[in-house]
């Protein structure tokens, strides 16, 4: 971190914050500029995150020069991490498609949906059964009911599941059924509930808040990682912006950009992002090129019947096409999709 | 609503989708432009929020007319609503005050910012005893520790007391020692406390996302109402942009807006818009000018000492000056800030 | 357009409106809800354009249910347009590349910078005379001198040339050089620029404004061609959001929406979303994959030497690996890239 | 500015930027942290604006310390200035009311606009000749026409006069009409149309852009003051950000920030950022009330038959209420608003 001093500040007002930090065990480096001084702060700033330097006489602002999360950074492990969800590996050579329908709606449509994105090479099983909806009067998920039939669908299919947990108590009921959690965007910043997950030491794709930036969302993840569990799996799945064409605009810069800030393994989720089906085909394929490890996809037996987003999902047919097209080019940037064929 | 078919549509899809309509009990009425047909949807579209009608052949997208919440607008309730804190009344005449700390430190410093605040004026003190972070390394809260030294404070002072719930645990350990709950702009879209919080039947300060609309704010402060509890106080509080010069973008514009929309009292956190002390006179002055029925606003009787959002908190010479300030403004307004000497 | 009434508006104010509509050759749908009446309006809305129906007694809102612009629509021209820029097509199976530096700096540089893109496949050499930049202490372009070093570099290699122009000036000294107009994003709705450029006839890239949303984009358009130039390729390069880990957010959706909305070409500029030369790889790629009909690229002989945006642009070895990447990538989608070896 | 270097730089890597910067005659600090080499740069950076230093090998990235404008700053002028607009002097204690119609329509309509706002107090009569228009089908302006009446009614009313210019030629016809150029916010980085102002001397009302940070403005600025004019007046008119019950997010925070920031004078434009008349009035008294030097008000006699912008331009009745609002809380702030009765 730097501090920038205010433009006059006084030679006591500088040894004045000098002092502190040296207090505190950091070391500091003072730079006497042509119009202001800056001091160099050097050591472990986490010793700083409740001391108001910037409220010190002479003080205009504080730099920070390095990143604020440690677990989820490059520095602390520069090797990509892979994360293994009962047997499937995430952030290694194969692209790891997870598909379902947005809900589970009930026994005969979640073993349709299982079966069918199973046949086109999925690699793990999605399924609603707690919907945060922006309207109370909308359909808010089977709940347990909807987790049995999610775990009578792995049985079947042999696919790990994953769903999307809201609350500690979801977590709590959820997790002797599914192989890994899903974290909301609207839970991105739902400590409380990250801790929970983090205690439980389970897979979790994280899903990045439509208003969260990259750095607050990797600091999110220190939330988890730092209870321990390092099995954190980003999503990025669209950010809110002014545009009203799409649901969300989708941040594809976001893959290179958590690839040359973090080791953790970054996928992308083209339904939520688009709002529409038509045009989850090529922001599928944007994704992968992009470089990102894997897509989680919204397939519905049949959308026109959906209880929830039913304008973003696909039919078996159409993504038993993209997956033919995603398997080509994933083997251009190196990757491999054996399970489609 | 309105639904738009597509250009060169057929007869047979648009009679497809009347057919549905009508068998949900809803009336219609086919209109056929010079380019497109479009079909009036007349009745409670409450019935439709779970049929995808877009994803219908011919349809080209479905336009709402009517805003989608029902109990927060004022089609519900044409007059404005009072909110009753133990005593303190939020939406009428008097222009309300909530003040204190950022978050609740130590016995001393509680009960010294709630003395200052109270002789400036203040109505309600504030505290935070569970503090949501963006790094889990900052300072998390005294938690239940907080909310005695709370009481404490409000027992010296007889000012009714709120505090920040983060998750439905937290609610169930404040209820027993607050006059109102604050959900923080994170959770606006956390359902599971926002319907745990409707139970309670407690006043609540509800602050908007940083990137929430005020449609989907009205919807999520529906689903605390659509549990009987009445007693919402919006509070608008800055929403993320570009803009980097401030913490967030305060929108002030949303004062007058939710005025013309909602009967719900709004107030106005000028502290956590403008992160910055210097920057807070200046925005409660605006707030108050624009109309707002209250602020709440961050003094702790030492900021430098803070431990969190320092940068931010006004000592109580400060806020006693902008006291006096405000209740000449809130005449010019009409409204009254009696307490204020 | 349909006009949405206040809620308990009179019959008389409906049949005030009604009347306006039909004196304006206008037809007229009227609908009676349950809540509120909607009139919808048949026939050509642009005689509306300036007559305020918002303001009339009883009315509560407009709300547009088709797009605003004409000819940049599919309803005007439902098949995709091909634009012929000296021979080079964009829009039909061929994939385009544009590159070259961010600006002309030196004669050496740009022919330099012209023989490498077309040895690696490049289409069109792309060379700033005239350069906008935030500070105007920064280098500003070599101007006409630029322009002449433009047209030595297309006479040596038979690259057709393409330049920003950003005044009704530049239009007229550039117009007898270069084969395409390239309108930068701050001028997206310089009106008079596009006016000039629309008289001109010659082809146009035109780049979307960093906050604007596609449909004042395609509006924008409209200017060009309202003048009688159907000669525009758009050209997405990232839209300003919160987000500062890259220098706009590359909204990759717009290429199949646009696709959706509009006949026009539309290609992509992964180099000024990006900022960063080592995110333009995985963005060119994911561009291509989404749909686009080219990308446009910076490409520089010695990046490190570079008077404007040094950090984004490519060496000419890394541009050559990636277009043999994107030649392959293209093929899956269906196009060619023969220029790439 | 602070140069940080790449985690593991090599010795050989900090002494190679370190000598050129040395070479360009800066001084340098280098300063050894627990993970991190950073350089810190001393001296006038300008002479770096085209070195592209974070380019070389080792370096990770440049932290600016200080601003990058200079004219507009505090350091280079710690006093607020004053703008002298024919004798109206914008920034001083009275507060100074710009009011008229959004577009010159006709004689009699301009006229009686002037009228009518000089009764209330307004200082300076706004009316727009040439109106930029996001359709090619909206009225455009009476151009040459409107600036002959525009005149007639300074003549008439004494008051002077303020246009809007959107182009260098428009510059030039509309110098010898009117007392203050007006630079809207579609301009904001029209460079050319900047300088061109710069180099006429005159007076210019300077729109901050829909998505232009407070820092870029004030380098826009820069472009003007930089050919010798220093007669800039700020004027935030909202920004573009998700929300959309309001044209644009009015920025009030703005008004600090740039009173903390920079020595111009800044005035707000309600009108444009609201969209609607009816909230027209609560966000002039916040802007007031947050500082402002000054408000501009679209005032029309007959807001109904507006051919521009109808919704959002007051009645002379509702204006003259407003005026007298706002003087008194000009009072409370310490100004004056002395024409107003």
């Amino acid at each position: 971190m730097v501090i920038v001093m205010k433009l006059g500040s006084k030679d006591t007002e500088v040894n004045e914050v000098a002092k502190i930090l040296e207090s505190l065990g950091l070391g500091i480096h003072i730079s006497q500029g042509a119009e202001r001084t800056i001091i160099g702060v050097i050591g472990d700033k986490r010793v700083l995150s409740d001391v108001p330097l910037e409220l010190m006489s002479g003080v205009e602002k504080l730099v920070p020069i390095v990143e604020s999360y440690k677990l989820a950074g490059k520095t602390f492990r520069p090797e990509p991490s892979i994360v293994d969800v009962s047997g499937v590996k995430i952030g290694g050579k194969e692209l790891v498609i997870i598909a379902g329908p947005c809900a589970v709606e009930s026994r005969e449509q979640i073993l349709e949906a299982a079966r069918a994105v199973k046949k086109s090479g999925a690699h793990i099983l999605r399924g609603g059964a707690y919907k945060p909806r922006t309207s109370p009067y909308a359909f808010q998920g089977l709940e347990a009911e909807g987790l049995k039939l999610l775990l009578e669908a792995k049985e079947e299919t042999g696919l790990p599941i994953i769903t999307e947990v809201t609350s500690e108590k979801a977590v709590e009921i959820a997790e002797p059924y599914v192989d890994m959690f899903q974290v909301g965007a609207r839970n991105v910043q739902n400590f409380q509930l990250l801790r929970e997950i983090g205690r439980s030491g389970k897979p979790v794709l994280f899903k990045r808040g439509a208003s969260t930036t990259i750095d607050e969302w990797l600091n999110a993840a220190e939330y988890i990682m730092n209870e321990g569990n390092y099995n954190v799996v980003l999503c990025e799945r669209g950010i809110r912006t002014f545009e009203t064409a799409t649901r969300n605009t989708l941040d594809l810069s976001a893959v290179p950009v958590v690839k040359n800030m973090s080791h953790l393994p970054i996928i992308v989720d083209p339904s939520h992002a688009a709002g529409k089906s038509i045009y989850v085909g090529p922001l599928s394929k944007a994704a992968v090129a992009a470089g990102a490890d894997g897509l989680i996809i919204e397939v519905h037996p049949n959308p026109k019947c959906a209880l929830s987003d039913a304008a973003q999902q696909l039919t078996p047919d159409s993504f038993d096409i993209l997956c033919k097209d995603i398997a080509k080019i994933a083997e251009i940037l190196g990757r491999e999709f054996k399970n489609a064929q």
